[in-house]
């Protein structure tokens, strides 16, 4: 959309959950996940499955929160970065509830928070929508880049798939039987595929971050609003390196973040401790930290608005060795607190 | 969405487009196909980059036929079997158009024309959607099987990735400059994704089927219709096995389909000339006979509703190599005819 859409009713995010692996649990976050498998595995044998389990898993979990069962459920939306998007069709998508399979790389989660508003918005048939992403260091590392046991060296800018995923369920704000103080997502932008001629698969950072400036400064340009309007300018996965270059191509464009600019792939880990280069990345890395740091926020009323981009690298192993580029990609979302529960201290 | 999707404002498909490679231009509906390339290479040196080439001259056909630049269109939802789906990310994708990554293997043609019927009635603010999916054999023989030079020996239940693509142009029917003639999409039925236990990667056929009669089953269940209401019931690409398959299932379900069956992957190939098995597939298979056959039907007046199903098999050859099954989805659209021409025949 060459605007900005404005949901007349917004959506509210009723119950979400996050899962994490090993490293990610040692993280600052660690203790905000709802739960960690220090193995990776997550029950299963195989990494690749693993993956699947925790798609599941985190879906499980956030209908056992809303005290909803898979059947309550009228549409799925789910992406991963294994190849085929196996771990979303495999996993969440075999549990029978009508299922739309996303591919925008790390920037699922946003994707699909916003297909789910507009599938809400547009049909009052459709009442509950559920939202899932994950990724898998293992699986992913030896798909894109080498098998861990190879033991390759990286460079400073690369970044480290996180073992993560996330679940959110969507209703209209406007149910009577929605807890008011449920977060909500009350405008979106499409993001556009810009390449920046960035052919390095270990930056990823350098080819999501002009994507990123590019619905921030259309966001801002379509709004009239500024950046102080917002609490938290919140990207996916750029990186250290990313956001340091989002930081820039912005103020070039005369836009000072203010500080408010946070990024789920620098928070994920810490670099004194975990050895991760640039930051996190994957399509749970937003997901799980959205969950788990910044919805909890708005529903305390710590937070009131949020922007929230999940940023995707569109890149194939194949296409990279046939001379292609990589794509950038960020769909946006505004995220809102709920009404204040009575009495509260907001 | 556990009900069928009624769009108060129907969506039309305003403009579309169709191209094929040299063997499905050989088959029995080449001639009405837009354009094909006999090399497959579509201009360019890979396979892979053809199918980027093919996206891109598809979307710009269809543009052009609607007399709009891509500047005028809001959104593009696209996908194909690539692995990271890079052929419509790095082709139409790279276009500037805002842009959402489908995967729904085969299926994504009605995805896509779903998820854009959707977008087109939440939100105002858009008015024009763009739909595109491509596939190409050689591109995908070797990335899910084997490379074409190793001539491998398939099965009779193996199916041929149909070197395709199609592009579709929707907006609400109620834009006053829309030729009233154009097809409307009226009604919607998101797949669910069926794992039938079927291991099998060549005989997707057999995957698929379950998942085309469970939406089936449930659309006239949900509907109180019968076959009888719908000149055609259309499938993607369920081959000579799975179609046979699919009639089976519905008649143990007390379904006849009545003669109106119609399977894109059966009619794009005459396999008496052509040494495709059990038939095509892939994403370009229903979205270029769609444009190409159907559409054009139904402009003309010669037919008057379709239940157009396009059929996926989510598999992955790792999933496929770690003992994983072959899940079908199958998402359904009720397409109309627009208001007959004055003057008309029909």
């Amino acid at each position: 959309m060459r605007s900005i859409i404005r949901f007349e009713t917004p959506v509210s995010i009723y119950a979400h959950a996050s899962a994490v692996g090993g490293a990610e649990a040692d993280g600052p976050l660690g203790a905000l996940f709802d739960f960690h498998d220090p193995t990776d595995r997550f029950g299963a044998d195989t990494w690749e499955k693993g993956e699947e389990s925790l798609s599941r898993a985190v879906l499980n979990l956030a209908l056992s929160r809303a005290g909803q069962s898979q059947d309550e459920i009228d549409l799925l939306f789910s992406g991963d970065l294994q190849n085929q998007c196996v771990a979303s069709s495999a996993g969440c998508g075999s549990m029978g509830i009508p299922y739309c399979g996303l591919y925008g790389a790390c920037s699922t989660s946003c994707e699909g928070l916003l297909l789910a508003s507009l599938a809400l918005s547009a049909s009052r048939e459709t009442r509950r929508v559920a939202v899932v992403t994950t990724s898998h260091n293992a699986a992913a590392e030896r798909q894109f880049r080498l098998p861990l046991e190879y033991g390759g060296q990286r460079t400073p800018t690369a970044q480290w798939t996180a073992t993560a995923g996330g679940a959110f369920l969507l209703a209209r704000a406007n149910e009577p039987t929605l807890d008011p103080v449920a977060p909500r997502i009350t405008a979106a932008l499409v993001g556009r595929a810009l390449d920046s001629g960035v052919k390095d698969g270990a930056n990823m950072g350098a080819a999501m971050a002009p994507a990123a400036a590019d619905t921030i400064l259309r966001f801002f340009s379509l709004s009239g609003e500024r950046p102080y309007d917002y609490d938290r300018i919140v990207t996916g996965d750029l990186g250290a390196e990313g956001s340091a270059l989002l930081v820039e191509l912005l103020r070039e464009n005369g836009l000072n973040l203010a500080g408010r600019h946070r990024d789920c792939g620098v928070l994920l880990f810490d670099p004194l401790k975990a050895d991760v280069h640039a930051g996190g990345s994957g399509c749970g890395c937003s997901a799980s930290v959205l969950s788990a740091l910044f919805l909890p926020a708005l529903e305390r009323g710590e937070l009131r608005r949020i922007l929230f981009l999940a940023t995707g690298a569109l890149m194939s192993p194949s296409n990279l060795l046939q001379g292609g580029s990589i794509l950038g990609i960020a769909p946006l979302v505004v995220l809102e607190a709920g009404k204040p529960k009575k009495g509260g201290t907001t």
